[in-house]
């Protein structure tokens, strides 16, 4: 019980600090990638930031590890925290469950199981696709027969790509740009199918919840 | 009960005006968008009625609100009110609720749960898709290097969109229209998700459905 | 009973022929789109003989109609028969309740519920990506900056809008032809649904199945 | 029983061996494929190594449907197996009933239904992809008007269609190619539903399993 509530501690104290720093390590990387006039001295302070917030989460990873006492088995049962130590752009996930953490203290119900479906594959989707836009277009940049002049057409592509719209007017052409974008489909057919799953199942709970309300009000004219 | 009654009543005598404003709001913007060599003071006269308009919309959402009396709990509770407001294009869906009330006054039962799925998924997407259409050619049109020459060209791109089919033929080339067509990928998804999800529980339905009808009639030949 | 019987004889007796003359509705409009350098009184024939099974159709249904004395609830109750009318291309998809009949009769089980769905989308969307083809390249041919070059592109074209691919590489240009697209493309959503819903299901079932197999029959090396 | 333990002999003795011959019926195709310039002898080598493994497959069914002594039930009920003998590329995917096999006798527990279908489509899709893009390479290569200029080309047009997002920059253009790709599409849609079925069912349990673990160790701060 003691080593819970030390993990708890631990988890409430580092909370913010890392939310600050998941968007730090965003901004970074952004700065790095679209102001490619910046001065050499800043973009060596962007690179600096950039690896001092991986090493914080992945000192954050390293305690809670410990902490946990759990050994090998804390990777499995905390696979969320594992995947954002190697992608920290992921990091702004967490987010959900501060919030239901938050809503918990103050007595109110948790989100419902669709709401939290919708929120993660809605939150992984912004973040992912704008992170993927950025690397793409770090390795498009410049690339013979690319039509990918500007960060609007990365964003663009992302898009279209996340939707599996896929219009073509705008693809990579080099080989580490595809091998991105291989990734980024893969992860739009995952949020496809959360999105396909999760939204028809809310639909028809919404459908039915609606007709069980207007039968309680009556209906109108009556 | 007097208020509902009250409130009853309210949406009984502004349902036919609003739903014949709902159609001319959209009208308006089709000739707005589509007739450009309109003479100036036609033109106006357009944007006047479109205005109008929209402000009956918001004040019938103000009155209905009142009636309610149930202060800020009214937004969450009448999401699709609050839609229609922000989108006024999306105002012939309530024709759906219509539709029941006059089927339930004359003692026929409602519609079932797919079939108003399949139903307001129908109608959003004839309505964005129409809507979509006459906002991305209204930014496209005359931009350098666009394929989208005609309106029909927009609906046939809004058709790829929605359809997650995307040949990329005629595609967006501003940020403007981009960023509307954004907004139509991620309708496009949802409503892929509810045409999938409702269609497949709706034609697992009718095969058993069916089975009983055939076990009950006897089988050909018997 | 006797209406039933007399409904049922009739419809065992036409079976086999019109299920030939949907074979023949097919090939003599294949011919009239493929073949147009044959001489006009061969064309006239086609068209004759196209006319004629269509008539035979009309015929059919009406006839069943009467024996069925149900009146107008005759329509929503006889769908699929409804849909052939129309739509005579589709007839074939009555071969999977003749071979059910054929089934039924020789004491066999007749097809899970998921094979059917399976069969019925699978028929429609070779039946209907058939159809279009030929109804589209019929429209697209000699069309000014068409990528529709032979009867293979338009085939190519409509498997890539059935599955949602949609590679653009070969599109409709002419407004005759893009209308069918929209409706091959809804096509294409409503199956993609059908597949969708029936696999997953159909894949769960299988495997919980092949683990209760194998439990039975003892892991390998015990 | 004897039979069950003479077959279950067989196939402990014969999966090794099966499992490098499939990935040496892989390499040899990727050889003949990829490697033009090789000397003809060397060629000749590899069609011979080609036709030695596939015939082992061949006469691996072949003994197991005598040991089966099943007769004809044997093809329905041996539906992997079947295919593998006729699709030799997707041998590998045997490897998952080996897994399981090993871990039955370390007496862990099997594989969850989610991740098998995952692990099965998964693995489909990765070895009818690299397949599919190498006999699809083979036909291209050098077609006019092609731009499947190099395997990885072919590569990225296989993720791209797999995923049915169908950028369309790279297309395959000669009919040997279009109808393999046909079936890669056929192939692509039937994966699309089992990752999103399957996802999305599993998105939800692990939901729900992470809901029970959090209100067991208790809300954070408490």
């Amino acid at each position: 019980m003691d080593e819970v509530s030390r993990q708890a501690r631990w988890e409430q104290r580092t909370e913010i600090p890392l939310a600050f720093a998941s968007l730090l390590f965003l901004t970074m990387y952004a700065i790095l990638v679209l102001a490619q006039d910046l001065p050499g001295a800043w973009r060596d302070l962007c690179t600096a930031v950039l690896s001092l917030t991986w090493a914080m989460f992945a000192a954050d990873y390293g305690v809670r590890w410990r902490l946990s006492g759990q050994g090998l088995r804390f990777v499995p049962t905390h696979k969320l925290d594992t995947v954002v130590v190697v992608l920290p752009l992921l990091r702004p996930l967490r987010v959900v469950k501060v919030y239901e953490a938050v809503q918990h203290r103050h007595g109110e119900p948790r989100l419902s199981l669709y709401a939290r479906v919708i929120t993660y594959a809605g939150l992984t989707t912004v973040l992912l696709g704008f992170a993927c836009s950025l690397a793409v277009y770090d390795r498009e940049r410049g690339a013979p027969g690319t039509e990918m002049h500007s960060f609007g057409d990365a964003l663009w592509w992302a898009c279209a790509t996340l939707t599996t719209v896929g219009y073509g007017d705008v693809v990579p052409v080099t080989a580490g740009g595809r091998t991105i974008a291989v990734g980024l489909m893969a992860c739009g057919l995952a949020l496809l199918g959360a999105v396909t799953g999760s939204f028809s199942s809310w639909l028809v709970q919404v459908f039915s919840l609606e007709s069980d309300r207007e039968n309680v009000e009556g209906p109108p004219g009556s």
